[in-house]
């Protein structure tokens, strides 16, 4: 079982799409999904996080999501984990093994404590009981739990077996700042690419979100390697305003599908309720950010 | 399957007892606090809530627990769900319906919207999907949703399979007002006892939660049935001072299990990570209470 | 300018009476309160403290109500700052030292940051400015700030200024453990009393709050000083259903206020909005509280 | 006394400069600062809001701000209220009243109840002690209130007083959608700009905010005047990569005064505890951003 650290660059988060009418499971979407991510480049995919809606499925859609992606794509993959328990954490990661097998490039398990001693506690038993690397998301607004930089740190310096860090906890550019200045694990940020230029300029290694133009985010990573700040801000900047617009809190997941529908990646942009659906009123905007991202799209191509 | 109205009185809701040293599950402690409860006469018992660490047991435990409880006592059960999701609500009921069969009372499922047609449709889809009649629980603290009473009230007011609802957001005695009056459903106070007198005089059926001594709340709902409010008064105040000190946020699990284990119901106090031990400062004050109580039970009986 | 350390004892909490139609200050309310609390030999007064509906009152009405306390009764008083911000604070400092003098035992200033040298340096600016001894207030439901016990203590270790501490961040009794056994300052529950019985045992000082019947807090906390636990427990029990019921979150005021009426200390139990009203769903149920402590109270005496 | 509504456009969120060492108010800087905004063509300017850092200064320091932006520049002028109660608000809005006279375009009120008929009676009864027109704030983060759009709407639909709402609620699109729908009344974003584009696109009449370069805030706004979305969009594109680094939770404030400073528009970048400084880590990323934007700034004029 590999612990091996995360590779730098853009995971594409992937969303899990349904049909309109059921809610039920649209493979077809998820593989039309990823054919796309891997079509584009990216390093890796995340499947089953938050924004895959997981907490929203049962076991056996679990499975179908897993075996759907592993079938389709070659791409390393990291499985989120819903739970907060050790218990059932260790349930969920057997079962990514289980069906993702070698593929499996890490675990993504939730900060469950501001207690370092605790926190390192669980990442240790569901290391031990499964083998598996282990991410280390830090996403209070999903997990209720707020550490500071200085606790993870303390909880995560001498775990060799976590192999990445989520960091989604604002600001997180003093966050990833601290982390990669005291620890040899590569750091991600998240929250849609909202802060992406200056995680990168405090240290990340890249982007980890379902952001619906990953293409943008590429771009940015690829210019920031290549380049340097200023290469990657004009590359990212024709994406930005269609970043932040997505994420708006509550509504950035019915944001995100429509826009991904748009593109005709996906059928429909259903979401599982209690997630807000789309709000009337935002569907000329949708639509006007769509396009321009896409004409600067083939512009740039 | 049945969707008859909650019996009132008092639900025990069941401590999951751990062994000390490796948090693995202890089927005797178990055993023995179920049969408690049996021979003081609850009405029935509520299994894999909150207090009965749901959210860290994995599916095999949360099995294991439910065939040694149907295994052990005559009561009827309700049976928590932790998710917030349909599909994976609908999963635990299945899990609870398969093993406790004709003995679940009711299938407790969290309020997890505060648009009430959202959160009616989410229990509407449970019910469909497995026939449980459902107590609907309100519980903020836990769930991360709040919603008023007028909004329960809304959601709740057409659906039949409904058979009791847990008021747990404060302040509670407002909304068992609110919610007796409107609905034509037995509604039950928790919180560990804290408001259980006012939420009574406020209509409730009973109590449905954990304290340490289910023989309280007993005596207090008992002698409300047959001498009133200064009656229920007078059998409570005893256990008042407890019921406050096990009420605190964040240590009531460990106060809770260390109690029993004081009354030689559990073997070990243990409770899972993340959630934290009982501080050492607080040990001889549970052990007072413990004995004022314990020479009031003697006395009283 | 004194900066001895509180009494221990009971300190009231006096509520701000206002007429019932035009929530205009009622000064003869106002008297006959504290003229009771001296009557039945409290320790001093927290006057324009958060339950004294302070961050209700303009600059006038703070000093007219000052003005009515001081002249009423001989006590001690401490007096509350509404601000967060050092410069507003020492603001009300000095409004309160003009009127109130020598008699000032202490201003009452509420944590505002998590970070011990940030409060220790709000707290030195505030006395530097002013000579006053300070109480620390910590309460996050109101400051919005939450700092942890060992942090308090590294924040308030070495500064000779602060008289006192009213601890009022749940679990309060592990916080007044650590407090007492590390500091050498009085320590001060609070929250209506629903904790008295265990932070005495923890090592408190005593009582700050408002419970509408004082003479409950006197009777527990003077049986604790000459009769140990087992004493104040049996003291308090008579008054504990109705601080459980008075304590119940976002209509505390409200309750208070009608008990301290139906007691006849004020003319009308009105609370300025946006603070909530009496619930009409609770007026029985408070008046059989209040007859009910009535009768022990007539009994006792 | 007025209540016009309020002009649309862009109205400067004005900081307080304090000297670094001190912390005393820095009027030089304090002149030059608003010099600057109306050289630039500001519609009005917002002085004492949440960025002005209100709640950190005493009434002779809120007076002194006032005058000197009065005695500086001939734009009308917003004033905050930093309390919730109204009696205290309303002694805020005389001292506006007092030293700003008839160039009070509006004195701006926080919503401080999510119940539509406290709030009308709170900003009623604030609008009859003084005759101002109100601009009503809707910002839980600092409020602590939620209050939902229909709510609002309820609260605000039949008070002629009201000259203009700020929506720092997020999604603040919906709301302002919605807002703008509902009442005749001039809706503003704020939160520093990051939601501009689609605010306006939602109805909104431009933006009141405090981000460091108005000049992107004016250019964004007169662009969809006058060419619509996309020029609108163009011309915001280059400072949105410094309003998302500018708008992070907790030193926000730190880094707009920090861009200020380097803006030579202020002589010191001071914000007074217990506000965070800027850390360390992000002063080489600040620099960046702020060059990146003069360099913008340069070419366009």
């Amino acid at each position: 079982m590999t612990t091996a650290r995360l590779s730098p660059g853009v995971w594409g988060v992937v969303a899990t799409p349904f049909n309109g009418s059921t809610y039920d499971l649209d493979e077809g979407s998820l593989t039309r999904l990823v054919e796309h991510y891997e079509r584009i480049g990216v390093t890796g995919l995340t499947v089953l996080g938050v924004f895959g809606e997981a907490a929203q499925l049962d076991t056996e859609e679990r499975r179908s999501v897993l075996e759907a992606v592993v079938d389709t794509v070659e791409l390393p993959l990291i499985v989120g984990a819903t739970s907060l328990g050790t218990a059932p954490v260790i349930e969920e990661v057997r079962l990514a093994q289980e069906v993702v097998g070698d593929r499996l490039a890490g675990t993504m398990v939730q900060v469950n404590s501001n207690n370092p001693t605790v926190l390192a506690g669980h990442l240790k038993a569901v290391h031990e009981a499964t083998g598996a690397g282990i991410v280390v998301q830090d996403y209070p607004l999903v997990s209720g739990v707020a550490i500071n930089p200085e606790s993870l740190v303390a909880a995560l310096a001498d775990l060799g077996f976590v192999v990445g860090v989520k960091a989604e906890a604002p600001p997180t550019t003093v966050a990833i700042a601290t982390l990669t200045r005291e620890l040899d694990v590569p750091v991600f940020g998240g929250l849609g690419g909202v802060g992406l230029l200056d995680e990168l300029a405090a240290g990340s290694a890249g982007a980890m979100t379902g952001f619906s133009f990953p293409e943008g985010l590429l771009a940015c990573v690829n210019a920031y390697r290549n380049g340097g700040y200023e290469s990657a801000r004009e590359a990212f900047l024709p994406y930005l305003s269609l970043v932040n617009f997505e994420q708006q809190v509550r509504i950035a997941l019915a944001i995100r599908k429509e826009c991904l529908r748009r593109r005709s990646l996906l059928l429909e942009g259903a979401v599982r309720p209690p997630a807000a659906p789309l709000p009337e009123s935002l569907i000329d905007q949708l639509r006007r950010h769509v396009d321009a991202v896409q004409q600067h799209l083939a512009v740039s191509v």
